[in-house]
């Protein structure tokens, strides 16, 4: 989505070769127009797939599964992150490990939303270590819905999320794939040469 | 806010006399058409006032500043919650004492977006002891900016957020208030009489 990677490009900020802040238009402050074609693209991507609910982590990821619920026209469910594990009524859990702020907590969604008539897609911010997004394999697997495929805004491509996700046999589509970076460059993934080359030109 | 209230007398789920459960379509399983619906409703509240921001707090007010940012055409801030206060950059900053959670958080907004030249809406899911809001509040004062008002989805009108606002000489908005509940039993503040009230009919 080369809107995407312009913006990434003109204000996102490389702290070092894994640390990319964009939080002036992504996931602080978030401009509502961008989300909206971002939701718009993930659609464009999985519309043609009997999606019935769009599925996410809080907080970053919310504004991302509503614009895809919204382009898509079917709710979304935001999975909530616990330290503690006790809740008021019966959720499905899955643990996850934090390798940005080296700590554990489990991510649940209530056992009312989720169920075998269910037809997913995951959406984040990132995939990274791909910690969280795995979590959510779970919790569907767990529910007896169907995982049709996980979209990202942004792939860091130089570590193991994706790797993870397809050898669950998920489809993975990120808008913006960063093949390397460090302070002041950026390399992405050229997905229109992907494309071509997939298509045997 | 009249379909909002039959979701909530349909859909609610009232566990005392305090707390009100509507994570099946607000804020766990989102229906992001009566979401959009909520951000026009607004729009249509505060768009006459020349809004340059809508600001909320992680996670569950940020699919309602997302519609409201949506409706109005402008960005959202959300703000982060923490236990520990150092960050990588500047932010302003507030106490928050959840009483839900019996806990102390900061929340906090990056100084980079958020200065004097912003007109700023803050929109959240819940009106109820209001600490929250007073410490958006309070980072809003401390920033420069000015507040124009807080646009709430559901107030719990039997608790003191709302006269902790109006203390400060906020104007406050909830499109579904409150009166008093307990299991089995809602009652709203007729939200139409108390406008042909103030309008001397």
């Amino acid at each position: 989505m080369k809107v995407l990677e312009e913006r990434i490009r003109q204000e996102g900020l490389i702290l070092s070769g894994t640390v990319l802040k964009v939080d002036s238009f992504l996931n602080h402050q978030v401009d509502t127009e961008l989300a909206l074609q971002i939701g718009q693209e993930f659609a464009a991507i999985f519309g043609d797939q009997p999606v019935t609910k769009v599925l996410t982590v809080e907080a970053s990821g919310i504004q991302f599964a509503m614009a895809a619920g919204i382009a898509l026209g079917v709710p979304f469910i935001y999975a909530k992150k616990n330290k503690a594990v006790t809740l008021s009524e019966a959720v499905y859990s899955a643990p996850v490990h934090s390798f940005t702020r080296q700590e554990d907590y489990r991510i649940s969604i209530s056992r009312k939303y989720l169920g075998p008539e269910d037809k997913v897609l995951i959406i984040d911010d990132f995939l990274a270590t791909g910690a969280a997004l795995v979590g959510l394999c779970e919790i569907i697997a767990e529910s007896g819905a169907e995982l049709l495929g996980v979209g990202c805004v942004i792939e860091k491509s130089f570590q193991e999320g994706r790797g993870l996700l397809e050898q669950r046999g998920v489809p993975v589509h990120a808008l913006a794939r960063i093949a390397s970076m460090s302070p002041g460059e950026i390399h992405f993934i050229d997905q229109e040469e992907l494309i071509k080359e997939s298509a045997g030109c």
